[in-house]
This record gives structure tokens, C-alpha cells and sequence, in this order.
């Protein structure tokens, strides 16, 4: 049977006694019926926090009116509320370099129908994962980068995705810095897969980090790109065991397991809208 | 602060529409503060599983008011349901026989203010324990079994729990198997911990069975108590890795660990009131 | 620098007490230098295990003596033995049916040289993934199985088999049981992965087991294949954790990321001579 | 039946061609079976790392021989080395403050014969925790600690130690910096827990950090004390998943079981001699 056609509504606002049930009212005066809700208060800063998915079967309401109707409701709450429609799947741009773990991961998730989003283009700054791409029928970018044409580059990019009307951005790894103005382009749609478990082995080569302080754990972290550098919310971590046995490359080796694992269960969240961004810290709902 | 009085209700029963409004519309109607919300529908039956927690500061209905007032509602729906209070803790027997470690780690957080609950008796049918038990000032009451006197002592063990109007038993690795008039006598309110990931090794000397296996994990398993052996509704399940150079009695030191913890955790969720059964499943909310 | 040419004893046999020092003293007589040895006693039963890996830059034995020179030894000691040398890869064919996830990991890793084998055919029993074995430049061969012509196609299979010099088969989501003329060609060469965690669930759908039974971990387990179905030698496994909230679909999509990894790794151990079978179970040297 | 009379040598040297051939034949001269050899060779600066256990039993030296006859041989090859005997119990200080969890996990261990050592005193800040000792029966002694008293504090605490005949120290959560007096009296013989999964969040307060940063993991560490806070060799690490939903108290209750089990994994490591240090790291045989 095919997946029903629902709405999901993600709310950030001051919590208040009976806002729970003014949305839930919402919803039902419109004949909707309500097939999740999570709700969360971060008690120390009185957050109130909600994540609303409804069946538009019988719902009474146009899709295309339904932003309209709520607005007044989230507007007297102070609300910071999203969205969306399973009508609209998300249009997703992988960026890479030269590694193609995370990549392949992601293209067999998507080819076997795990992953609802459009991939309309890969983009990199080599070429070398361009027969990777091909395979999947999946246009390749190439944007080579040097500190003369980056930020004519990055340019280039951003023309390329809003071309593409692209909405989320996944750094398969790739291996440059995201400029502020790519960063703002895409708020909370930047996410990016970082080999440690942050915030320990912030920055460059973080495995010979770890191999250097002896850690019995190595970690992934994925996490939405902010302007500071593997300072942003993050999605989701896991770790695998190592030991002394392990050199580096074996700490590389098995962190790639861990790399492409964690960013898929991060995509996969973000795209089924499970994930909330307050305070530089993110709500996973379940 | 002192944590808030609360009022926790678990609802089960056939999925319908207007369900969850009818629901916080009567706690919102008596001013009543709703803290945690958490929903779920298992789509394959239709049935829908709710775990409301609300604030009683301002409430407008008495404690013992509210049973009263809420059955319509439920009778109206079909609804099972529990309703639960954070003014009256949980008073929980604990049942052990020679092993100390389950029983020395609901102690110890006991004692440091983990759990909340009254532990009015410890219960064996061996001398063993009675040491650790006094150590920390809980009655220790011993019923030693034979297949002669099994039934009468279960009848007097029951007695004392009712005299200690105890509603929760936890088997701390207790080695004998459970009547059913005691598990009549509490539905639900009986948690077991089992030293395997079930459905592996069901019965007897599960970590023999696990190395002669070979397996590359070992497990424990807390489950209500039910008529079938190690067939109850699974309440929470954890692993751990062993290899070739463990034995069996490396398997039953590090099963230790697991069955301590899972147990615990298992409680924790329990008396925190977080467990619905149902079809001999668990549903546990967060 | 190109790892250094080296080769690999496993032994197994009854211990006495200078099997050790004679076997060290046959490698250090022909100026091999030790890498790596491990050695395991299984204390209830007697038996030695041993791996021993020595480089054979300066080893003064050819490489087609070294067998002949060590029979005596081995034969003293009673020793059921193999050599490997790090200069022949392994061959090994990967069998599929429809899903794509493992075969999608395997030949990335492959591509991306993580694994050091060749895989100079997949095999499988339905024209599905034809394209992802053609994109990646791999023969891909059918052999569609009917109860009629079952054995006929297995003789295919094998006669393929042999022409192509594979001496490792995988199951990488094979959907057909192997026969036993097939296991016997390949003893302790068939790698599969079951998606449970062994013993559990046993058999077809374990994800719909696992459901029914109402677990809070689902496994995968990589074992080699015996005649009796599920129950090789385990080789490797894991888990992951599932709640109430997670369909049978779920199941199956969380399960793909345990399979893929859990195979990979068995596979990873296979070649490289890190695993000896003993008594149906395994000895997983690190 | 009794665990066999056994001697285990630690050895860390550069690594040499023959190495390994002498030790064994040192053995094997003197009719002592060899239970367990593991070796490891750190590639990057050709380090040499081995545990040997061999059985006394029909060994034709005695045991207070076998460290003056295995001398020359150490000396030759530039060896660092441990002998220890079965026959000698590790004596252990446990250093205590308020919280009772490691503390009581480590006493019910070893009541139930799970830890092979003595624990002659238990060492403590504060009154806190003197039932608990009480309780187990083992000495209890409070040196009140202030900026001024300080070192007179901890030299009357090594001057305990010293009469005690004490050879490992476990700070089961002391919450004072040990002073380089008392490291330098253990080298590597001071075990220390901390709550966070280093390098992440070293110093004070680890879990309202990570509950700052929005981790998903959080983490515990044991390690040998150095004179840098928080950056000695790490011998254990583990971690347990968290989420929005967590408060600090929380992080710190689900932490409580990770410290235990991590200090206690750590401690058994230890006192079985199968930790050697080296460039601040661990090597931990199995």
C-alpha cells in the first residue's frame, strides 16, 4: 500500500498551559487525524517543543492553505514552527571529494528506495568519484578549488543548487570549508559527517588524534554546519571499539563503518523532519 | 526543588480520531498542566497507546477525585488504563537466593536516592544473603522451598506481600520458578531478569548454552513474569561482546554486569510507570 | 610502502607443553621474523590454537618449500594446519538474490581497496542486480533455481566455480538454500549472513520474529555454512537497538546496516586468516 | 578445583628477530608450560609488547629464583619488564568522597570472589560514606582535606599506605587532585575514574558540558593518574546513548553505571596484569 499523504508540524515556542491543545484542536476541527505526537519541554528554559504528523485523508483544509490558517495561532504563541508535506520529498545535493564510502552508502540507500529525497546532483572538487556518480545516473559537478577562486567557486555552487532547488545540502565528506555565505544560504540544511566524536578531535585528522592520546573508543558525529568550524548541532553519534592493535589506518578503516552508518541515520531523520535546532543543540524526535 | 506533584495516566485502546483531544481537553479543562505527552499508534491493529503526565499544582480536581471523573471517558472509549501518582511510591519486594550482585545494585541506588520506591521486605529461600540484607536495615524473610511445601510456602509468601501491601516484585535472581497464583496476584508486577538475550537459551544454564553456541555476544533480558516460562513481554534487553578466550565462567562474570544493569533499568522504567503491555509485547515510553 | 610479504600459520591440535617453543624455533631457524602470534589454550578440552605471522623477507625457505618442511613437525604434533601467504589473494565469489545493500558494501569496499581479494564473478539467482554488478565491471552470471532443476544449476554453479578458482563464497543475501554437495566443496568456505542474532529466530523472516516476540535488539550473524541450516560456526554478530515504535519495515531497514557491516567484517576476518573453526565454533584471533 | 599456581612477565622492549624464541626457550628449559602468550608490535617505532603466562607446576626453578635467573636476559635485550605470581594478591586502597555507586560495586565484587585482591583500608574526605565500609567490614579512615592541611594530609595517607603494604590505588570517585608525591610513590598503580569519554570534557562538572553540547553519547574513562589532570594512559572507556530528553541528572544517573562498570573493568585489567604503559598509552593484553 502506498504511504499515506500527511502533514508534519515542528513548533519551538515558550511553553504555555494550553498550547498542546490549542494545535491539537486545530487539527481536529478540520477533521485531521493525528498519527504522531511527541511533545518535549526543556524544563531549565521553559521550551516548549512539538513534533505533529496528521493524515491529510479527509482533512478539510487545501493543502496549500493550510500555512495561511495557522499563522495566527503560531503568531499569539510566539511560535518558530516548519512545515511539511510527504507530498513534497526534499532535493538533496551530495558533496564530495575522493572517498567514495559515504557516497556508494548513500546512492544503494537510495537506489533500493530507503531514502524519500530526490538527488538531483553530486558536486565535488575532483574529479575522482565522477565514475561513482555516473553509475547511478546522477549528474557530476566538478568545482575545483584553490584560495585564488573559492569564493567564486562557492558562487558557482550556490547558483548550481538554487537552480536545482535544492534544500538540503549532505557533506559526504568533503573536504573543504563551507563558507558563511553557503552556510547562510542553507540554515539547519548543511549537514555534515565529522570521523570523531565530538568535541574531542575537533579539526583536521582526527584518527591519528585518537591514535595518539590512545582512546578505546573512535566516534562519528553528524552535524548541521554552522560558521564555526564542527561547532554545530548534532544530529546523531556512535562509536567502535579499538585497541592498541589498531594503527591508524585500521582507526581509518573502521571509522569509515562508522562514518557512513551515522550520516545516513542523520539524513534520514533530518529528512523525515525528526530534528528541532535550539540553542545550538538539536530535539531528535523519534 | 522537590521534584512537582504529578499525575501519570496509561491509556490503551482502540485507535479513534478525537482521542487524544478528548483527553487533554479534560486535563486542560481543570487547569491542569500537561508535562509529557507521548503517543503511539501500532498502525497493524489500529490501537493507540498514550502516556500523559501533568502537573496537580492548580489543579482544580482532588486526587481522589480524578479516578471518578475520568471513567467516562475511558468507558466511552474502550479504554485499559492506569493511573498513577508521584505521591504514592511504589513498594517493591525483592526475591533473591545465593547471588548478591542484583540485589547489592538496587541497594546501593536505593540507598543514594536513585529509585524511588519503598522496599518494605527482601524475600529468599536461603539463608545466603541475609547478611547483605541487614547490612542495609531491610527485613529479610526466608522460605525455604521443597517440592513438598511449595505450595504453602508461596501462600505465606503472598500473605506478607500483602501485609506489606507491596504491588511490584522484582526476581533479583531468584532460582525458583513462580506459581501461578502468585503471578495472578500480580499482573504485570512481577519483573524477572533472565541471564539471556531471549528467545536465545530459554531455561536452564543459558550461559552453557550461549559457549557451547559459540556466540560473539551474550545477553540479559528483564521481562514480566507470565504463565510460560522466559515468555513474558520483554521490558529491556541489553549485550555484551565475549570471544573465544572467555569461558563459561568469564561469560557468567560479565553476564553480571549486564543482568545488574538491564534489571535496574528495567525497574527504573517500571516504577516510573513507562511500561504498557500489550499482545505480550511492551510498549515503553521515554 | 607496500605491506611487506608474509605468511600465516594457524594451527590446531592437542596442547603439550613444547609445541610453542618448537614451532617458534622452526620460524626462527630460517631467519623468519615474527609479526604476530597469538596463542589460545581451550582449557576443558586441551586443544591449542595459533596463529603465527612472519615476514618472509630474509626467510631462507622458499615459498613452495615451506610446506614440505614444516609436514614433519605438524604431523608430530598431530596438527590439522593451513598456510597462507599475504602474495595470494583470496578468489571469491559473491552470491546474490534481489536486495543490493551488501553486495553495494562489498564492492565498495572493494573498489576502495579496503578489502584484499579479487572477486572475479557474482553469481546469483535472479536478473535484479545485474546493473550494480555491471557497473562495477564484475561478471554477473544467473542460474535461475527451480525445485526441478536445482541440482543441475548448483553443478553449474560449482563447475564455475572451479574454472573461475574461487576458493571463497559469500552469501551476500542469498535467497536459496545451499546444498550439500556445494558445502562440501567449500569446508569453512562459505561465509553467510542471517539476519538475527543466532540462535534466535532461526529460519525464514526473522524480522517478523522478532517483531512478534517483542525484542528491544535486533541482531545479524555472520557464520559459515553447515549442513544443518543457521547453525555454522559463528563467525561474527552484533546488534541494534529497536523500540515499540518500529514496524516490521523498520526491522528490515535497521537490520540492512547490521547485515552489511556484520558481513564485511566476517569477511574481513576470513581473509585474513584470523579465524580457525573448532568444534562448530570459531577461534577469532585479532 | 583452585586456579593453577601461575607467573605472568610483562615485557616491552625494541623489537629484535629472536626475541620471543628466547623467552620461550627460558621457559620451556625449566619445564614451565606456557598458558598464554600474547605479543604485539607497534610498527611506528618497532616496540615489542608481550604477556606471558606460564604454569609453576613441575617448573624446575623457584619462585623466588625466577626474577634474578630471567635478569640477563632482560638486560641484554633492553627490557622493560613485571613478573607477577597468582600467589601474590594485589593489596588495593579504595579513595572515596560522597557518592556511593563505584564504591559499593567494587565491595559487592569482591565479597563475591569476583576481584582477586585484598582490600586492607578504604580511605576517604569526608565521613560520608563510613556505613558503607562499615558495613563490608574494612577499615575506614578520613583525612579531612583543606588548602592548608593538604600535604600533611596526603603524606599521613601515604604513610597509611605504606604500613598497609598497599601496591593500587582506586579513586572510586575521590574528588581531589592527587598531589605528584603520592603519583610518584604508584607509578602506574593509581586508577582513576572519570565521567566523560576523554579527551572530551576534561576537568570539572563533564556532564553539564556535554549536556551543553548536546551530545548523544556520553561517556566514562579509567585511566592511570599522571601529573596532567585527565591526560594519563586510558585503560577503559565506555559510553551509553542519551538524548534531548535527558536533564543533567539525568546524564549523571546514566553515567553512575557506566563509571562503575568502567572502573571495575579497568581495576580487573589490572590486577590480572594485563596492562602495560608505553608513550602514554595502553597496551591491554586479553
Amino acid at each position: 500500500m502506498p504511504a499515506p499523504h500527511t502533514a508534519t508540524l515542528l513548533i519551538h515556542c515558550p511553553d504555555k498551559p494550553r498550547l498542546l491543545h490549542e494545535v491539537t484542536r486545530f487539527i481536529f476541527s478540520h477533521q485531521g487525524n493525528i498519527l504522531d505526537l511527541q511533545q518535549h519541554i526543556a524544563p531549565v528554559d521553559n521550551a516548549f517543543f512539538m513534533r505533529l504528523e496528521w493524515s491529510l485523508e479527509n482533512f478539510t483544509l487545501e493543502q496549500s492553505e493550510i500555512r495561511d490558517r495557522l499563522a495566527p495561532l503560531a503568531r499569539r504563541h510566539g511560535m518558530q514552527w516548519q512545515l511539511h508535506f510527504s507530498s513534497q520529498r526534499r532535493r538533496v545535493a551530495l558533496f564530495v571529494t575522493k572517498e567514495n564510502h559515504c557516497l556508494y552508502d548513500l546512492l544503494a540507500r537510495h537506489e533500493a528506495g530507503e531514502l524519500p529525497v530526490d538527488i538531483p546532483v553530486i558536486v565535488s572538487n575532483h574529479e575522482t568519484l565522477r565514475g561513482a556518480a555516473e553509475r547511478f545516473g546522477i549528474p557530476f559537478r566538478v568545482f575545483p578549488i584553490t584560495p585564488q577562486n573559492k569564493q567564486a567557486q562557492e558562487a558557482a555552487q550556490l547558483e548550481l543548487l538554487r537552480e536545482e532547488r535544492v534544500d538540503t545540502v549532505v557533506l559526504a565528506r568533503y573536504m573543504q570549508i563551507i563558507s558563511p555565505v553557503m552556510i547562510a544560504a542553507f540554515p539547519c540544511g548543511i549537514l555534515n559527517i565529522h570521523h570523531s566524536f565530538l568535541p574531542a578531535f575537533v579539526g583536521a585528522k582526527p584518527y591519528h588524534q585518537a591514535f595518539e592520546r590512545g582512546v578505546k573508543l573512535i566516534g562519528a558525529t553528524s552535524h548541521y554546519v554552522t560558521e564555526e568550524l564542527d561547532q554545530g548541532p548534532i544530529i546523531h553519534q556512535d562509536v567502535t571499539r579499538v585497541s592498541h592493535e589498531d594503527s591508524v589506518e585500521d582507526l581509518v578503516r573502521l571509522g569509515r563503518d562508522l562514518e557512513k552508518t551515522v550520516l545516513a541515520k542523520a539524513l534520514w531523520r533530518h529528512v523525515r523532519n525528526q530534528v528541532l535546532v535550539y540553542r545550538n543543540k538539536t530535539v531528535v524526535f523519534s
